[in-house]
């Protein structure tokens, strides 16, 4: 079966389109926020049902608020292909991180509903409720819940209101006490494949529309405090310093430098602050966070053995307490080799070169690796790369582009492909 | 004259003693924030005035607040030598800084008045009302009232609460209109001199209780802002980041290096600052202070430049934005060779070591350098040198030394060898 739908053209700008009227739905007029059972989510999970229904679906929503369109297979009652991202967003963020992968499959399924096609396998489009952890300070929410792995514990962590997670999703209409039964029997899932921006520079520097992802990142993070001792900037003569801010600037360049060089690591000190600092003391204290991540566990844990000893030997020099806490870890997520497989040989029978790279962010493709072989693919992001910001942008072409690659992919699904490898 | 005052351990007592008396006056139970002509500084002015009475001076407060106590000379209405610091204090600052200065003159005279011992010259130790610029942001408004150069625009100033400076004095009892007559005519003083507890390590470090101050160090302070761009913290690679942070950790470790060696020569990054930081966000922009002191001011004007060029050279190669402004520039003070000669005679005499070293920190021997030759005694500062801090100490033995030191140095006190050198 060859990609035959509507000129690719069209269905890049109904995505586009449809992602503008998405972004309409936001907590903050001027900015796009929607975080978890706001107006603004369920305004646009109403969206999300209006579109997926258009396309021939039937939509149901699970006690975790997931918006789940349903394309019949010949036969009814089959197991299916799951796909979908996240329709929840950070604070003023883009329109097209998790919104994407919602809107862009449903766009390809209206094609077939409106061509009568259907396959020996359902299709579900799963708009997670939530992936980002903005409101609750928990992530990956939705497909957790479809994972069967929800953490009940957190239906106690309370937003900015003081509201529990509990209350707020009771008063929603949603009974945490159904959470068990959104989760997806494995014999019912064939796969489950994410199309999502990159958020990333890396196919816009190499003049590429589209990427086969190989693993999600794992990552550690670790908050690191130091304890120098404060002093006069104008008394306490260099020799005699115990700055807690030069030792953090030094471990920062040697974490900069380690993970410089190898494919897939990287590793960053996003928060570094001198609390009280004044221009004319001597920093006694610092603290930073470090993030460090790579496609492969081996290549992290490495990197943060060597960290590690690295931040004891400046500290140790410069007579500088430290104390390390480990705050997230996470192992890497591999993308099942026939999933990719499937992935190129789509992108490369849609004539387009085919580029496998890691993902560095997590995506709700993580939580349900726990029931189904999963994959994903990476569509490429404008402006630099930059994700998270109202600056985010793609393009329509490359739209039509991942479409396009979608439809294909979908078309040629094999499952038992999987058995082989 | 040899000094033959009651045992200097009686004094050194009692100068600590005063300085625990005079500690009570604090905005701030628990702890000492002493600002100006708030209560608490009216209590201590109050204290002084009385500790100054019964050591036979004769004392009037000024326009800005400061307790001025003269002890006459053999004859009335000759020049008068110039001692003194200030009384107020930084928030939950220790008892020495400044208070020193004041008490211990005041000890000394005293024990001149039981003696009946009178100079051929008048004794003003002053109580300045105001150096540290904590409540107005603005400082030496004592000194700088007795040397002349107040400046009026800073009457303007408010206070947390919104007061200006103008209300508060004028509530105080205090006329801004008076403040021009508060300047000492160059003529009528000698010379100034400031005894100070030493706030940094130096002569601590070294097992030394006393050290004559050759300058106060000129100063250049910057805040420096850095742009790079921010980015997902798992998603760029490495080598496509313009981190700003690493950028200022690079900046960072590049002044401590071109500080370190060369004698009197500080640099220092008080506050650094990542704002927004997220762990999982490459810093974007960085906001850090820079602050290099030096006795010489060719020294430091050589590292300033340095400094300067390695930003730009550090900016350039990691495609990062800068914008530097400088926000205080102070040429250095020296103290003048005949004072500082004279006070190692003192030093000598009491038969202990003499060690020269700059003044890295500002005091109001700066300004009252505008109408007179100064120079200055420091004082040994126990705890690892800190200063600016409810742990900042001395011991009564070094207030003893230093009672000692301040009366021989007094009772030798010669202007004419001023003009022989």
């Amino acid at each position: 079966m060859a990609a035959t739908l509507t000129p690719a053209t069209e269905t890049g700008a109904r995505i586009m389109a449809w992602a503008d009227t998405l972004a309409v739905h936001t907590e903050q007029p001027g900015m796009l926020t929607r975080t978890y059972l706001t107006e603004a989510h369920h305004g646009a999970a109403a969206q999300l049902t209006e579109w997926m229904q258009a396309a021939g679906m039937t939509v149901r929503r699970d006690a975790a608020g997931n918006v789940i369109g349903r394309y019949e297979g010949t036969t009814p009652n089959v197991p299916a292909l799951l796909t979908g991202s996240h329709f929840d967003t950070v604070r003023d963020g883009g329109r097209y991180d998790g919104n994407l992968g919602v809107i862009l499959p449903v766009a390809c399924v209206a094609q077939w509903n409106r061509q009568g096609k259907r396959f020996p396998f359902a299709i579900e489009v799963v708009g997670f409720a939530e992936e980002e952890g903005v409101r609750f300070k928990a992530t990956l929410l939705g497909s957790r819940a479809i994972a069967g792995t929800f953490d009940t514990n957190v239906l106690d962590n309370v937003d900015d209101s003081g509201k529990t997670m509990r209350e707020v999703m009771r008063a929603a209409g949603f009974d945490p006490a159904g959470l068990p039964a959104a989760a997806h029997a494995r014999e019912q899932v064939l796969a489950f494949v994410e199309v999502h921006i990159e958020q990333g520079p890396v196919l816009l520097n190499e003049g590429l529309s589209l990427g086969v992802v190989t693993a999600i990142s794992g990552a550690t993070r670790f908050i690191v405090e130091l304890e120098g001792l404060a002093g006069h900037a104008g008394t306490v003569p260099m020799d005699m310093r115990r700055d807690a801010a030069m030792a953090g600037a030094e471990i920062g360049l040697f974490i900069e430098r380690r993970c410089s060089g190898l494919p897939g690591l990287v590793g960053t000190i996003g928060q570094f602050n001198v609390p009280n600092g004044a221009a004319n003391v001597v920093p006694g204290r610092a603290v930073f966070s470090i993030d460090i991540r790579a496609g492969e566990d081996a290549v992290r844990q490495a990197a943060v053995n060597d960290v590690l000893a690295e931040i004891e030997r400046v500290c140790a020099r410069r007579n500088v307490r430290v104390q390390i806490r480990k705050t997230h870890e996470a192992v890497s997520v591999p993308c099942a080799p026939w999933l990719q497989q499937q992935w190129a040989d789509a992108i490369a029978r849609q004539g387009l070169p085919v580029r496998h790279l890691p993902s560095g962010a997590g995506h709700d493709a993580m939580a349900i690796a726990a029931i189904a072989d999963v994959a994903m693919l990476f569509v490429r992001c404008g402006n630099g790369g930059i994700s998270h910001h109202p600056t985010e942008i793609m393009t329509a072409e490359d739209a039509a582009s991942a479409a396009a690659v979608f439809s294909d992919f979908v078309e040629h699904f094999d499952k038992h492909s999987a058995r082989q490898q």
